[in-house]
Order: structure tokens, then sequence, then C-alpha cells
């Protein structure tokens, strides 16, 4: 249900907003005309080109949808580390700019690394539009979808902004007034008021905004509406391979569902698809997991080309933020018979495997005296030696899959570096239509924010301009004063006054109130490093 | 020096050439056109896209000659297991065919990986043409360039057949009679009589064939024939760190030498360029070696992408035959940290080295009592623990790079899986002019050579057909006997008679001797697996 807004005040913020534009480029906007309509991107979180081989002969060697992308290579370094963290690796692709380690769509605090520009005193920790805003702007449907809970990294780096990728409280509720059209993946329990810190019960405002909130596949499925929140699981989702298609829909369902909503827009629409869970898998060194969720995730892609290629007015991208645990197929034990070993050394193991070590917890009692039967019925692992019984014995809770993971991989002769991220360039996958050249060679990460605003004709620099003025300044300039007051629960609202008028911007919103009247903006309060960034319309409102 | 040839014979053999392509094709040959004249191909033997990520970073972060031209993702398999050797690795570069461990440009065994056709029986073992072969018999001028000895398998693969890539009297001696223009590296010791199990000295031979032999660069730089064979150690040349330039070319150097003998022809030219120690480093897990090899192979792919720029006629494809050792930039020690390490953490230490592990070997005196002062003074590692000390002391003479390469990597915190090759898809990398659409998405390793021979129209089936004949068959079928001699030392001869007529074909060589008079063939005689394989034109001369 939309708060009904004045018409005078409509008519007012038209003409701020046109004034405005006109202010900021001395002429008209120059708005390049998009090659394409639609960009749906698909993000495999920390997947490895071992990974995509690997899942492959799983799959007994057919090509996987996302094999005919392969078009070149992505270095995913951020502004301060060789090793990308998802944060500041996802926000490169959403902003086109590299920024900082926990980063999200924030300029970085520190950009040393080897080729960049240092960043100016008054860029540092400030938020920047992201491809989403920007496609959103131009009157484009947009949609997010991850397997995580949506507040995690990656969604949150194309729909919300903070220096702290931790900071689920503001990056969720964001996310919430960001006029995201779908929105599908899984984290009810950091939106319900009672699990949040400002109290705010975001699925609340969620319905009121009008969304179709569902919660089961069955639901989604049924949903007539143009806009769709979709959250199936309190945290993140689970493995494909462990999930209950009862109670969660798959990466590729989701994907087919956004797409057919969004595809309604005359205008086209943005699509951000995360196989989250890639990424986790990586780190627990659990093959399993990675296979199922590769797989997974290639479905989603599938869904995608097949969608492009029909419709010839979409490209469609896919590339990893980083790689995560150095998986390679031969370990220490092939050293010397790895020319020798048949192709059933490396995957009979892991056909065995019904679960992920994730899912395999769940199959042990409440004291874990099942340990032999469950690896026998579950992992078809036999030989169990005392250490290992152990270990799984002991595994702390939740992180089971750090436990099975490498005892499945010593078995299948997989070899793992590191549980943490590494830093090699990652492939670049990308389906164009013939009128668009796609992106070759090796490029830098941000290289994909740029490409993607020029397919579909968009302005990240204007979008930024529109979206993130600096408030204090802004509002001094026009004479006005204002204050960050904290209404308490630490939900910050910034008062600006002059004269008789008030307008109250709460942070985290796309909220004006001016003098008791409600305005929605097209963009949300961000409020980073001790400043408050608001759209431009918000300035214009007290003009 | 070549030998006469009576010009009744050569009137005789042209006919026969000229009848047996009718015979075969049943009308003109389907020769197609080329849409360039030239292809170079770089294979870095065991790279890995870590190992060029660190390479570029090394060397500041600038791109690596190689970058731009990264289209795609390469499969590696051979037809008997998941991980390649590179023997049938290279041989599926060479001939278009996968194929066994160990088997040089040789038909496999056996052929049980998924969606491979099974063997045929009179296929097995046999050789098969390569796009060397099949270039030169299109009048187009052909060579070969390694840092290993010349007769490792990724050269021998092009220029040479055998079931067993230890076979180097064999590979060897097929290389010095198969009519390459140009051969750079290393391996004299595998050429010098006194060496070889068959006691024949095939340095005489290449002088006698008409070779510029040279054995130093200024040599090499001098040399103004359209046929060198240049040899600058006994076995492998150094790693390029390691190099004494006075002693040996660097691949860069070798490389375009090659070019400007090769480009003189004006049917164009195929050239190998193989950077083989990449891969020596990674089973050592020696990062040093890595990158030394690494950098100096991509000045020689800067070198060919220069000239292909200019000349326009020129495909260049650099593209490694597996991976090998599992390097990360990141490892156990940044589980937690990996997005917060600067780019000092994984470079300062490598910087340090100024050789590699295998030129270090040489700095150790004879009792090794200066390992301290020669790891301080080398690799700038002054906090030896006392077991490294031991190791180091211990480590077998000529393998000192296994020893100090994990040393220097833990403390670079770059992780490894393995002393063997790995099973991943490896980067594609091409350059290509306007007229020719480049490879991408994920191929073949054995679309590499369908590739090229279509871009140079080549016929590989024609070649086939041309050099590799089973000389039993063929000959019966013709009321000739054969008979297989040892004339001593293993050196074979195949023996034909037909009436009066007699025929010797020496094993190995391009040699047909017709009751006493030498005619040269167009290819060589190869003996497999208890048959022998001859050029038709050896079977003509019967006729």
């Amino acid at each position: 249900m939309k708060k009904r807004v004045p018409r005078s005040l409509l008519l007012f913020l038209c003409f701020s907003l046109l004034f405005s534009q006109l202010l900021w480029t001395g002429a008209a906007p120059a708005q390049t005309t998009g090659k394409v309509q639609n960009v749906i991107l698909l993000i495999p979180d920390g997947m490895s080109v071992d990974g995509t081989t690997l899942a492959r002969w799983y799959n007994g060697g057919t090509p996987l949808a996302m094999d005919e992308m392969a078009c070149g290579l992505v270095k995913t370094y951020s502004s301060d580390a060789a090793i990308a963290d998802s944060a500041p690796a996802g926000s490169a692709f959403a902003t086109g700019y590299k920024s900082h380690t926990g980063y999200v769509a924030t300029l970085p605090e520190v950009a040393d690394m080897p080729g960049l520009d240092p960043i100016k005193d008054e860029d540092r920790n400030k938020p920047v539009a992201t491809i989403l805003e920007a496609a959103k702007l131009s009157g484009k449907a947009t949609g997010i979808i991850s397997t995580s809970e949506i507040m995690h990294a990656t969604p949150a780096d194309f729909t919300s902004h903070s220096p702290s990728r931790k900071n689920y409280d503001d990056l969720s509720e964001q996310q919430v007034y960001n006029g995201i059209d779908v929105v599908l993946g899984a984290g009810w329990d950091f939106l319900e008021g009672t699990k949040r810190d400002d109290q705010t019960d975001l699925i609340s405002v969620i319905k009121d905004k009008g969304y179709d909130y569902v919660t089961t596949p069955q639901e989604l499925q049924a949903s007539m509406s143009d806009k769709i929140w979709g959250l199936f699981a309190p945290e993140a989702l689970s493995y494909d391979m462990d999930r209950n298609p009862a109670e969660q829909p798959g990466l590729a369902q989701m994907t087919q569902k956004a797409i057919e909503v969004l595809s309604r827009d005359k205008d086209g629409f943005f699509l951000m698809v995360e196989g989250s869970k890639v990424d986790w898998a990586a780190h627990a060194n659990d093959p399993v997991g990675i296979i199922s969720d590769i797989l997974a995730f290639d479905q989603a892609v599938k869904v995608s080309l097949d969608f492009a290629k029909k419709n010839q007015n979409t490209v469609v991208i896919s590339v990893t933020d980083h790689g995560n645990g150095g998986l390679t197929i031969g370990d220490t034990g092939t050293n010397s018979t790895y020319d020798k070993e048949p192709l059933s050394t490396f995957i009979s193991p892991l056909k065995k495997a019904t679960l992920t070590g994730e899912g395999l917890e769940s199959k042990l009692n409440g004291d874990r005296s099942n340990v032999v039967e469950v690896m026998s019925q579950y992992y078809g692992i036999n030989d169990l030696t005392a250490d290992e019984i152990q270990a799984i014995k002991q595994a702390e809770a939740g992180s089971l899959n750090y436990t099975v993971g490498p005892m499945i991989s010593k078995r299948a002769h997989l070899g793992w570096t590191t549980g943490g991220h590494t830093g090699e360039d990652v492939v670049l996958y990308e389906y164009a239509p013939n009128k668009v050249e796609r992106l070759t060679g090796v490029i830098e990460n941000t290289d994909v924010a740029k490409h993607m605003e020029e397919v579909m004709g968009l302005n990240l620099n204007n979008a930024n301009k529109k979206l993130f003025v600096d408030a204090d300044a802004a509002f001094e300039q026009i004479g006005a004063t204002t204050e960050l007051k904290d209404t308490g629960n630490n939900n910050l609202v910034l008062v600006v006054t002059k004269g008789e008028t008030t307008l109250e911007l709460p942070v985290n919103t796309n909220i004006a109130k001016i003098n008791g009247e409600t305005v929605e903006l097209e963009g949300v309060i961000v409020h980073s490093s001790n400043r408050t960034f608001v759209p431009q319309a918000a300035v214009n409102l007290i003009q």
C-alpha cells in the first residue's frame, strides 16, 4: 500500500528534479541509448575453474550451460588487498569502483594497490551508485536473488551502502526502502523487529510497500504481483543437494520467476543472481557442496541464457567475485600417478555422497553416536579412522562441512590450499546478442559495471550525482541547518530546518517528511562515517 | 649438404605422388584456402591462471602481453585420464586427436574417457599427422622452440611419433629427418652418437642435411641460413632468471629469430614455441621458477603478437597443455586474514629471490656448509629453521628447487596442492586478424588443432593418408614382401622386395633406398607396436 503524496508536492518534486539535472550537466543529460534492454548478472560466489571442471565431470562430462559463454578473465583485487573479500569484489561489479575490504557499494578509505588513483578526501567512505540503482532511475525493473540471506555482501552490494558488510541492520533496511521489484532468497531473521537492534519490523514495511511477501515455493509460483519479496529460510537457504523442494525453491526456479516478473516492464530490467554458497563450501573445503551449488547455479545460467537467446535484447554475464579454497583435481596422493588415474578416482567417492557436509549434520543424533552409520549411509565411507570418527563427534555445531569436506576430498584426491579466498584471475562468461561486443581479454572487475552501464545505456556518474549528495554541505549552501537525531535504538533521522520548513530524513529509508507530509525519494538516505548522504531530490524539497 | 637424387627417380616420384593423390580422394584434393598464412602456437607448459596473476603482480601489475588475448577455456583431459600428461595433451594440440598418457602424436591404445569414441583396432598405436607436418606438406616453413631438450614431450608432439615419450632415441631421430626448418632449444646430449643407444651421431646428420648448427646466442644471431638447428645446452636450458645470456638465448630471442627466418617463406609458416620449464617449476612447487619462466614466455608472446599485429596474416595462440601444482595466492596461513593482507605479503619474499631453486644449487659449495649464507644472499631468507637447513643440505643433487620452493612459498603465503599435474580447464589466449573468428567458450584441446588446420587451409586427414600407411599391408597388396631387419644397435630397416627391386626404409628417417639409390620422402618412417608406417610415396616407389 503506497502512502498518498499531495499533488502540489509531486509537481514541486518534478520541477526540482528537472532543475537539478540541468544544473549539474549544464545541458540535457547525456543519456546514451542502450544496445539491449536487459542485463542478467549471475555471480557464483567464490567459484574456481577447478570447481566447474569437477562439476562437469560429476555430471558425466556434459557441457555446463555457462561453458559456451567463457570469453576472458577478470582481475579481482580490491582497493587495498590482492585477495578480495566479497564486499568490495561485488561492489566493483555493481559500481565500477574498486573498494576496500568489507565495504558495500561505498568508496574506499584507502586505495593503495598498484595502478589505482589515491582516494580523494571528500570521496572516502562515500556511498556510490550501483548498476541496479542506475537501472531503476532509468525506469527499468530490478531484482536480486541469492541463496544466502539477502543482506549478505554480494546482494547487498547492488542494493545498499555501508563501509561494513557486517552492518546487517542498515543494509537490510536500505534494501527494503530501495524500490527493488523482486527480491528472492533468505534471511527473515534479520528483518523481524524482535531480532533487530533497531527494533524495526521490516517484514511489515515490505508488506506495507505493496510487495507480495512469500515464504514457500508454492506461494512464489502462484504470485501474480509485479513486486515480490520472497524469503524461504530464516538465514541462508540450504545447499541445493540438501534442499527440500517443498520448503525452498531452487536458484533456477527463483531466476525463472524473477525473469517472468521483471520482463513485464517495457523499459527492460536488471537482475542479479548469486549462487552464494559455492563460496561457503569452498571455505569449508567441501567438494560436495561446491558441486551441488555450481550445478544449481548453472541451471540458473541456463534459464537466463534460454531467455536471452529467445529475447535477443538481453546480455547475460556470469562471473565469480574471487577464488576460494584452491581446489584442484589431483592432490599430494597423485604426485606421481596423476596421469594414470582413471576419472573414477576423482568422481566415484563424490558420487556416493548424497548430502553436503552441512546436510549431513542433521542426520547425526544428539550424542553423535551414529557417526559410523551416517557416514556409511550418506557418504559411502566405510573406512573411517578412529581420528576421523572423533573429529566428526567433536565438530562444532553448524560446521560439520569443515570436518567431512576434507575427509571426502582426501578419498577423491582433491587438493585444497586454504580455507580462505585466493587471488587468481577468474573466468568471465558472457552471452550477448550480435549487436553487442562481448567483453574479452583480462579485464578489471570494475569493467563489468562499465560494460553493463554501456549496454543498457545507463549513466552511473549521473546516478551518483542524483543519489548521494553530502547533506550537511548541500543544505548549508541553501541556508538550511541540519541535525542528526537518534530517535531511539540507533534509528537516526537527519532533521533539516529552514525558516518555517522542517524536513525529516530517516536514515536507511527513501522517505522524506516535509512539514509532516511524506514524500518517497528515488534513493535511500545513507549515513556513512559521520556524514549523511541524501538524494538531490531531498535537497530540492527545501530549496 | 643434400644427397643428389637422379632425375629419373624424381620424375617417377612426382608421378607416383600425383597418382596416389587421385587414387585416395577420387578427385582433385579438397584443399581449402587458408584465411591466414601463419600460425604461431605458444605453449607455457603446466601454467595456471594463478601463475599468470602472480607473475603480473611480481611485475608491478602491468598487463602481460598475453592478457589481451584471453578468450576462453580449454579442456585438457587425455583419452584415458582426467589429468593429462604433456605427451597426449600436446598431441591433442598437434594432431586433433585425444591420446594416451605417454603417447607422442600417436593414436591411443585406449579411449575410455566420457564422450570419446572407442579406438578402432586398426588405429591403435598408429602415428598421426601433426599440424607442423601438414603445414610442411602444404609448402609452409616450420619451426619448433623449447627451453627443454627439444625431444621432450611437447616439442616432440609436433615433430615425431611414438607410444612412449621416453623413447628419446626414436623421437629425436625422427625430428632430425622430419624436414623442420628451424629447431631451437637444448639437448645435444641426446643427439651425440656416443650417448645414444643406436650409436647414431645425429649432430653430423643435422649438419649434413644443410642446417646451420649453432650453439651460442651470437651464432644464432649471426646465422643467415633458412635452416637453423640451435642447441644451447646439453639437456634443458636454464630457467630464464638463472640464464647466462652469453651462453643461452632467451625464449623471446629465439622466437624473434625463428619468425625472422620462417617469415621469408612466401607460403607462410607454422611455429610452435614452448616455455617448457613453467611445468618443471610447478612440479617442484617453486614460485620463483614459475614467475621467471612465465615472464620469459610472455616476452615470446609479445614478440609473436608484435609480428602478427603488423603482419595481419598471422594467428597467435597461447595455451597451456594442463595445470600443475595447484598454486594459489593465499594459503592456510591466510585462512582468516586473506582480505587484510597487503600485496607485499605475497610479493616481497619473492622479490628477494634472485635465482630459482635450480639456480641456487650452483651457489652451494661441495659440502653445503654455506646454506645459511647462500639463502641469505640469494633469497633474503634469514630465519631458516634447523630443519630447513638440514633439508637443504640433504636435498638430492639436481632437486634443490623441490626443497627451497616450498620454503619461499610458505614465506610468501602461496599454497600448493600437489607435485603433479592437475585436471582443471586452462585459459585459451588467441590473437587473430579481423578476417578470422577466434576460438571462444570452453573447447576441447583437440579443437586447437582443428582451428589451426582451418585458418591455414590445411587438411590433417589428407596428411595422415599421405604420411602414415601401414607398410606390411600396403606392400603386400602390390605383391611385395617386407622384412624388418635390425642392422645393429636397434637400428631398424624395413626391407621391401618385389622381383628385382629392393627398397630399404630405415626407421625414424625420411630416407628410401631403391636399389641402392637414395630418395628423400616427405615424411618419416615410424615403427610403432610391431607395425611400420611409411609415407604413401614410399609405397609408390615400388608400385
